[in-house]
């Protein structure tokens, strides 16, 4: 057979020990606080039904869906007419049934549905899964990543909006980096478009509104009239560029805006509601923003609606989520309002890199060497290194007799903390030579000590 | 859009709460110990190019690949007159570049190759990730399961194999499982082949060789005639029906067999060494067996040859590997010798399910419900909860001021280990009470005792 250059598909990747390592210390955290939160976890097939994904994340959702091509003599069956004309679109449903899970999310409500007689509701889950989409890869996008998902369904409840932002507390508090959590409500949002009558024009109203910080007020109101926007409108919306203060002031004066709409209030009433009660138990290092212009998955969520930055890090939103009614209306079952919250693993770990908080702990490195002098060196070797590993510290014997410079690089590329040496005469005197590695000092050591020589 | 009935594809599997975090606990405790062992984790994409995996798993194995279908236009190229023909094999290589990992092994050989100028040799990775294969369905086999394996490469010493013994019986020590090790050698094999002039049957010869116990000797020589054994050639090898005792008088049995075979003589002398340095080492629980019916991946291995099985259960083999050469050729790197251990997850949780082996210590579930009466008393909860979860106690507070019967049914069905209660009386006098739900047992306690009051 011909000999393969190899290579990966492009958009994913390979990581290293070192890498693992790291993402799994980001695993671990998230997981622990999950747990401490009374979230479960559960876990779903990587592929499901294509009619399960299909039509659930709009035209471009539905071309990005990775498919899978059906096992066996697949175009058996295919349309004579559809093979002619070549119409690739048409032919997908006949010889692919299968694909790639594209988000957590839908499995998770194709899930609760099926599942819903051996659920106990409010259901709290969490799912840390890969996830695929066939996207244009480039700088931190990636086909394959994924997605770490805390939600419940079954209960509208604004406590549960309380216990998430403080879960994200907790989370980046555990991680060391320090974030503001993005706040906004869809009901303002609505509120605000009902009472300009620019229901049409939200989105353009909330990008130009964003800029306000970087472009100032004269440049925002430019862009908005350019995008379409009438004067009047803006001038009933401008009070929403001075808005300062706490989030008290800010929302008094959201307030007076959103006099006439009942759907603008009750957004009002539920954030006045969250940041009272978080103000109450109070945050651990996070800050929590009243942010108007945060608009993500305008057309998904309708209650909260959640993002997180880290400070002193350009890196867009490494976190994000909201309140969402009828979840799992489209797998027939009505009335289950959920709200959930997801951490970008990727940019968590960009972050962490680049702030430099992987923790050293995260090293699941070689901690200990022993030195392979021959047979009988190497049994006494083995024989301590099961001592070691029954203390818990992580050891291996060289696993040939090779040139001691030629082990010693193995050593030190592999980072290993220190080098046991037992040659001819340690054997006889039965003590070992102990290198500490970053140090460079070397002490002898009664074999029967060893396992009290490691930190 | 129509309501659809939520389902997924057979072959594959929702995990509940429940069996994630047991699935967890095996996956922790292989992890453990192989970095007890001083293996690094590495990952490697869930689909790699068609080609990386074509034509390494025989004909029948790439049948079974998952294929995924090329996005956009796919058959914009397609040849017409394989088309017409309706020619499903011919076209997957138009329309499909990228399919789901088979095992590990393949993917890892690929890793190996494209980053040999990072690897340190001898290499000793881990990995625990998905497969995916196109089998039919049926009791215990999936079309997605995990592969937890340990391989190193890059050395040809026995102390791996010893190693790779050790590590097996360290997993199954802290599991609880007993074990056997079953353990041969290929080249033992071949040595048997060629004395007996049997090479075509040798396979023929094992799996007969393998009913001794079950059917007796008479019956094992009928079956092995009817295959086509000549009488000559059972002749030969008829002291492997008698042998008797430890290893060493074993393999001393074997050595007069394969006297004149050098091969024969160079696979016994490589078992000799391991089993005499398990010997002097010692297991924990495990034994290890000389299984020379044991021909697992025959036109695989080239040396070692392992298997696993539970002690007092059914159920086939629960890990298995050994030795191959020249893995990662292939990929056009020759001459590096590896040996490799794999885990059979799957299997391994039905024993541990079945000798009721699951330690209380895998539930993660809440230990406690904070009752919830209304405003001010979830909010003193909360306070409480966060407190709770300071301490690293699992909990949560019920969304809603629901009725008492509604609360405590919430904490029934979620195995709830306490209830806190938090009314009108307790929050006048700092009091709460603490109901465990095992025992029924009640107390009153202040509030900033609760913390120390969960065990």
């Amino acid at each position: 057979m011909a000999i393969q250059k190899p290579s990966i598909p492009k958009g994913t990747r390979d990581f290293s020990p070192e890498e693992v390592s790291k993402r799994q210390f980001i695993f671990d955290t998230i997981r622990h606080q999950f747990q401490l939160f009374g979230y479960a976890p559960i876990e779903t097939p990587s592929f499901e039904n294509l009619s399960t994904l299909t039509g659930k994340y709009g035209e471009e959702g539905d071309r990005l869906i990775f498919k899978i091509l059906n096992s066996g003599d697949y175009l058996a069956k295919a349309d004579d007419a559809i093979l002619q004309e070549k119409n690739s679109q048409k032919l997908i449903s006949t010889i692919s049934e299968k694909a790639l899970r594209y988000d957590l999310t839908v499995p998770f409500a194709r899930y609760v549905v099926q599942h819903q007689n051996e659920i106990t509701f409010p259901f709290k889950r969490y799912q840390m899964q890969p996830v695929w989409r066939a996207d244009r890869p480039q700088k931190g996008r990636f086909r394959e990543f994924y997605q770490c998902d805390a939600d419940v369904v079954g209960s509208d409840s604004l406590l549960q909006e309380v216990d998430l932002i403080s879960l994200y507390d907790a989370v980046f508090t555990d991680l060391n980096v320090p974030v503001e959590i993005h706040f906004n409500n869809r009901k303002v949002l609505s509120g605000l478009a009902e009472v300009a009558d620019i229901s049409d024009k939200l989105i353009d109203f909330t990008v130009a509104l964003d800029k306000l910080d970087k472009i100032g007020e004269e440049k925002v109101k430019e862009e908005m009239r350019e995008k379409g926007i009438p004067q009047t409108s803006i001038d009933i919306l401008s009070p929403l560029f001075s808005m300062k203060g706490d989030f008290r002031s800010q929302l008094a004066s959201l307030k007076a805006i959103l006099n006439t709409s009942e759907i603008g209030l009750k957004g009002i009433e539920e954030l006045e509601f969250v940041f009272a009660k978080i103000e109450k138990l109070g945050l651990k290092s996070a800050d929590l923003v009243l942010n108007l212009t945060l608009a993500r998955g305008l057309d998904y969520y309708t209650g909260a609606i959640f993002e997180v930055k880290a400070k002193g890090v350009q890196m867009g939103s490494i976190g994000g989520g909201g309140r969402y009614d009828d979840l799992t209306g489209i797998f027939g079952l009505n009335g289950i309002s959920g709200v959930g919250i997801s951490f970008g693993l990727d940019r968590i770990y960009l972050v962490l890199d680049e702030l430099n908080l992987f923790p050293d702990s995260v090293d699941h490195s070689l901690e200990v060497l022993f030195i392979n002098f021959g047979e009988a060196e190497a049994e006494k070797a083995m024989d301590l290194a099961k001592e070691l590993r029954d203390n818990g510290v992580r050891c291996e014997v060289y696993p040939e007799s090779a040139k001691m410079k030629k082990q010693m690089q193995y050593a030190d590329k592999k980072a290993v903390k220190f080098v046991a040496i037992i040659g001819e005469e340690e054997l006889k005197t039965g003590n070992l030579t102990l290198k500490n590695m970053l140090t460079g000092e070397q002490k002898s050591i009664a074999f029967d000590e060893l396992k009290n020589a490691i930190p």
